[in-house]
């Protein structure tokens, strides 16, 4: 059974969300996109102030959190966008924040969490646990642990971009195609919207959510998984609360090469003027590469547009 | 008398052009900005459909012709952001556009301006007076000329963008930093909003609105002015509607170098995710150089991001 012991998130909780958050951030733009002659929409969640979607999520969870909760402080583990918008919510709140990162992670990322003034301790990626470094700080402080995505009330703050992107295209969107890390944003739009197909893209070799989409239960990456671009697309597997909202709701995962990637991050440089980061354009995509039907009321999630000046440069001008 | 024999632009103009682009065209949005502590505000003009904000003079200029104006068709002039917008309001109008453009314009914007269905007719930038190409094509084909900037509908679509801030920011802002060629935007700007201060942003060796607002009549650029990266803001002169409208109106004009309007698309990369070709990081430069006061309803104008990928990938790496 695909369950743990953890509140399940709720439609009712994601509509509440979307009012929190829209109190204080505007709603980022649903641009107009035309990929092979047919006209769907880009939801630009790159311009978020933390520059993704993740501060959605995190200002839920930490605007929730009691009074007590609050003193103690929050931690968090994140190879960069969760961890920056964990951080700014809780700079905005006042919350001590403590925040796991990989040390191999971008390092426009580590310094922008250290910005927001959150205190960011370094594990090596391959060889340390980064949950058992997590969980040693949450009980040494008695903080709360925000979980980047296995989490309810970080889904029901993802889940508002849904319910944003209806009220601008003025009716429910036939499908969201969302990039793909441990599946909260993918959760989030599926509770958010019940009538809209839900389509989760991942980067090769890491796709744990559409692995354990067709098995039935949580597949955890190999020993050895395939590099990717995709930084923010690499968990370990998803979580029982994720993988218990999207079973039968979401369709069959779709997977994406490097190489496509790339192209999209290009076609949204040209034609969007947007900058968007590896994980970020993984769900444009698969919409580029003819891997997941088009119509006019489809919804691509631009999540995240956090890369460094160098590896962009590098990506516009590779042959 | 800084005057010409076309009919002067008014408030009442802008506010119709603003009802009229709010029917085709969703707001840009207005995102908060923090710069040496104050947290101003950037309209993002990148993100309308051309990439620049030319598509509101050109929509309202081009929405404004008779029946019979609209079957003999449009010619401008233009190096690129212009071109795109007349050729994009003429597609959708269904009225033919031809566009004298340079040889050595962007190619970027010489291909976008073709797939938009216009005929591209090329000049050399040094040898040939553009203006005299166009003139021969108006009188062949009995067409109408849409200047870039010294034209009353043109001004009038151009400041449609102040009422869409004021609208956004709750507020007049209290002034515009505007990037600069030929003083379309600047000047409908004023228009719109009678209270806010108006600075105009050129760059060095091109700052003709600038040195004609300071003598109190046109002044040209010289026979040998320096190269500068902002391809979009090299008029020879403003125009008298121009300078009446802006005379006693506008703040002194303001000079940026290539290398601050560089590190103004570097920050606009990487604070605001935006892809922002030179020309239109000019009054961001001024903004981010200490050279133009800020306050909390400063609005700074981010005009256009129509750049190719190797001059953005050499900006974003140069030293």
């Amino acid at each position: 059974m695909i369950r743990d012991d953890i509140r399940q998130p709720t439609r009712e909780g994601v509509l509440d969300a979307a009012d929190k958050i829209a109190a204080i951030l505007p709603p980022t733009p649903l641009l107009p996109v035309t990929i092979d002659g047919v006209r769907c929409w880009a939801k630009a969640e790159v311009l978020q102030p933390v520059g993704a979607f993740k501060v959605r999520g995190a200002w839920n969870r930490l605007s929730a959190l009691t009074e007590a909760e609050r003193a103690r402080g929050v931690v968090a583990v994140s190879s960069g966008n969760h961890a920056q918008g964990v951080a700014g919510a809780a700079k905005r709140l006042g919350i001590p924040a403590a925040i796991v990162m990989p040390r191999n992670a971008p390092q426009v990322k580590l310094e922008a969490t250290r910005a927001l003034g959150a205190e960011v301790v370094l594990y090596d990626r391959p060889g340390e646990d980064r949950d058992e470094v997590a969980a040693k700080l949450v009980e040494q402080r008695g903080a709360v642990l925000v979980h980047a995505f296995g989490d309810p009330w970080v889904i029901e703050g993802q889940g508002s971009a849904g319910i944003e992107a209806e009220g601008q295209l003025g009716r429910t969107p036939s499908r969201f195609i969302a990039c793909c890390g441990g599946g909260g944003l993918a959760a989030g739009l599926a509770l958010a919207c019940p009538e809209a197909a839900i389509h989760v893209v991942e980067p090769q070799g890491w796709d744990m959510v559409g692995q354990s989409l067709a098995a039935g239960e949580i597949i955890s990456v190999g020993a050895s998984p395939p590099a990717t671009i995709c930084d923010a697309l690499q968990p370990d597997a998803t979580k029982p609360v994720n993988l218990s909202v999207l079973q039968g709701r979401a369709e069959p995962g779709v997977v994406v090469t490097d190489e496509e990637v790339r192209a999209a991050q290009r076609f949204a440089f040209a034609k969007l003027r947007l900058v968007v980061e590896p994980g970020g354009a993984a769900a444009l995509a698969a919409a580029l590469a003819g891997k997941v039907p088009l119509d006019e009321s489809t919804v691509i999630m631009l999540t995240g547009g956090n890369t460094d000046a160098a590896s962009f440069a590098a990506m516009l001008t590779a042959p």
